[in-house]
């Protein structure tokens, strides 16, 4: 059982190696059969969106799946020919020469049912009413959102993915595709995440949700029927989300208490960080759709494998048997590194394959989306095991 | 230059010692002589509510002010004859026979202008239209507060306090006095406060505002004439507030991830910590002000007496002459301990008599106004020797 630790000062080279995936083209998989919901209701038909980069190889054993984190999409990596400013997320980790490199891997970004990307959600056509789901579309869940991602697979033909990996409520959806879906992958990278959402964690997603639903543009999730939209609600929900992934250090190395143009004894923008969440909020409440952002909270406070187990979740880790690769950041207070622990050591204690990197970074739970030589080269020389397996495989073949 | 500073494992006996005041009386000065403020704009004439528990003596030496944060009033202790259930926000500290002993010392309590507890603040008739002022009411500064106070102690003859005191922006309050008013004070008891707020407190603030600067119900903060109340944005503000007064692992112990009834998929509530913090939000909501809400959470905002000194606060805090007392507690990630060793170290460089206490607590920012056997001894040995030396004055008198 192979295990490090590695808390450095933070000396770091970031200057980013490899080079952009390019442009990229989304893709939409429609599925007819029925999907069943963690909340009993089923959605008779869904699509999903995707991207993929790289190239399948012939064993079809080089695929990694990235899950995606809140407010993300299948967009990973690249750009769009017809919006080459639009970079992928992840576009730091994925790409040829990059910490996942696309050179090796066929990698694929899906947007998560009940998102408003492109796969099924919200905004999308209810084919039982020809209208956008809205408030109807069901509540789902991590479990969901798997299931989903495993048709997929199925539909790309593979049959195990050489590692499924995320950030956030993204390295949940690794979690538990690790525990239910023990015989289709190979690795599990969950980075900055957590086994459940604390108290505190639910109470400032509650907050968010509660801004969003007292909206009176809400209109009970219907707002498109009345041709406006919750930007009220959105902006305080993301306000109080970005407040969770910056550290205080952070936030007070960049803003402090920076005036705009003095004190003007009023309740315009002030104070440099003022300004800054509410441009934040502004760009959110336009591009984002309010009943995806109530879904996408509810399933992180919903997340928790250790209820199929009395709250043990060492035994809800049982059924897994692919290699861990755990990362927490120092100043990440959403999900702080004592959360990333008690994973590794439910995974110890079950003897599984886990190491833990625990990253010296300044930037908080956003970190996981940052360049920092340390957190890549941990990443990358992961990759490179796996890369190297593959490799042996192939001259065993 | 006597100094202490005490960290305990916890261990503590928190049965409250002493009695309560009793049955109280609210009282109203009204002063005709404008008050200028910070903000340049002067209050042609204004209302302080106050109460008062204990005797002034002979020398009128003995007399200490207590100073509210955010949403307290000038009901320090006891109750009232009409309201029997309606305790004083700090009658755990102040009593006969308590920390702050009532049989010792005359220990005043003020509203302060702004508020909504009946100091002249925006739900108040602004004489010169025969309205309530709303949103024409100036935003106040702690400078304008500690101003007001003055006046008050004027009026009830007090030349020097005995003691300032106060938690929080009450503690903001305490520190005010020492600078600006140093012949009128001779100890200032500064408690989990800090000495001036962090960007990411400012961040929390902000949002607060901005759910209720942008609840429609506000109406520009003339709700009152439209005959609504923006109680969403109240609510938000209060939920959010709340979670910056707890401790996460506080908050852990208490709430978790227990639920009230199971999972429903739906946005009812479902964990405990979610009825909680709507209930909290819904209590504040009917009987808060959204106008005075908006205007403390600046005074907050403005609180730096460096800015005066080019950001030193050592120069800043120069022309304090009293002893001070400092608490911060372990868990308090609102002001942390860090924030109150800053006014500590300032103290120290200036070479100024000053105590520090760290204690022990679990429940963070909020833990100043609990019951904490160490904490409460602190101040009561603190009042003690003051009390002595009022007894060693008497007797050379």
């Amino acid at each position: 059982m192979p295990s490090f630790s590695a808390t450095t000062g933070g000396a770091s080279h970031d200057a980013p190696i490899g080079r952009s995936v390019g442009c990229v083209t989304p893709q939409i998989a429609h599925f007819d059969a029925p999907l069943t919901l963690a909340c009993g209701r089923a959605l008779p038909e869904y699509d999903l969106a995707y991207e993929t980069y790289g190239a399948l190889d012939d064993a079809r054993s080089n695929a990694v799946l990235v899950c995606h984190a809140l407010n993300a999409s299948h967009h990973v990596a690249g750009w769009y020919a017809d919006d080459p400013d639009n970079l992928g997320w992840w576009d730091n980790m994925v790409g040829p020469g990059k910490p996942l490199d696309t050179d090796r891997f066929f990698v694929v970004g899906v947007n998560n049912l009940g998102s408003c990307f492109g796969s099924t959600g919200p905004v999308s056509i209810n084919p039982a009413t020809g209208a956008a789901w809205g408030s109807e579309f069901p509540i789902v869940t991590v479990e969901d959102w798997v299931d989903a991602q495993a048709q997929l697979a199925d539909r790309l033909g593979i049959a195990q993915w050489a590692a499924v990996m995320g950030g956030s409520l993204g390295g949940m959806q690794a979690l538990d595709w690790a525990i239910r879906y023990p015989q289709r992958i190979r690795n599990a990278l969950v980075i900055a995440a957590a086994p459940n959402l604390s108290a505190e964690n639910i109470a400032f997603n509650e907050i968010a949700r509660q801004a969003i639903l007292t909206d009176p543009e809400f209109h009970g999730g219907n707002f498109e029927a009345h041709g406006v939209k919750p930007r009220r609600g959105l902006r305080v929900a993301r306000m109080i989300g970005h407040i969770t992934y910056l550290s205080d250090e952070q936030m007070e190395a960049k803003f402090g208490r920076q005036l705009r143009d003095g004190l003007k004894f009023s309740f315009a923008p002030e104070f440099q960080i003022e300004s800054y969440l509410r441009y934040q909020g502004e760009k959110f409440a336009e591009y984002y759709d309010a009943n995806t952002y109530l879904r996408i909270t509810k399933a992180l406070d919903y997340f928790d494998p250790a209820t199929r187990t009395d709250g043990d979740l060492a035994r809800a880790l049982s059924p897994a048997t692919c290699r861990f690769l755990v990362i927490s950041f120092t100043t990440d207070w959403r999900f702080p590194a004592s959360r990333s622990r008690e994973i590794v050591k439910a995974l110890v204690r079950q003897q599984r394959d886990v190491s833990y990197a625990e990253i010296a970074a300044p930037h908080g739970h956003d970190a996981f989306l940052l360049d920092n030589a340390q957190y890549h080269g941990v990443v990358r020389a992961w990759f490179e095991r796996i890369a190297s397996g593959l490799r042996a495989s192939e001259s065993q073949g």
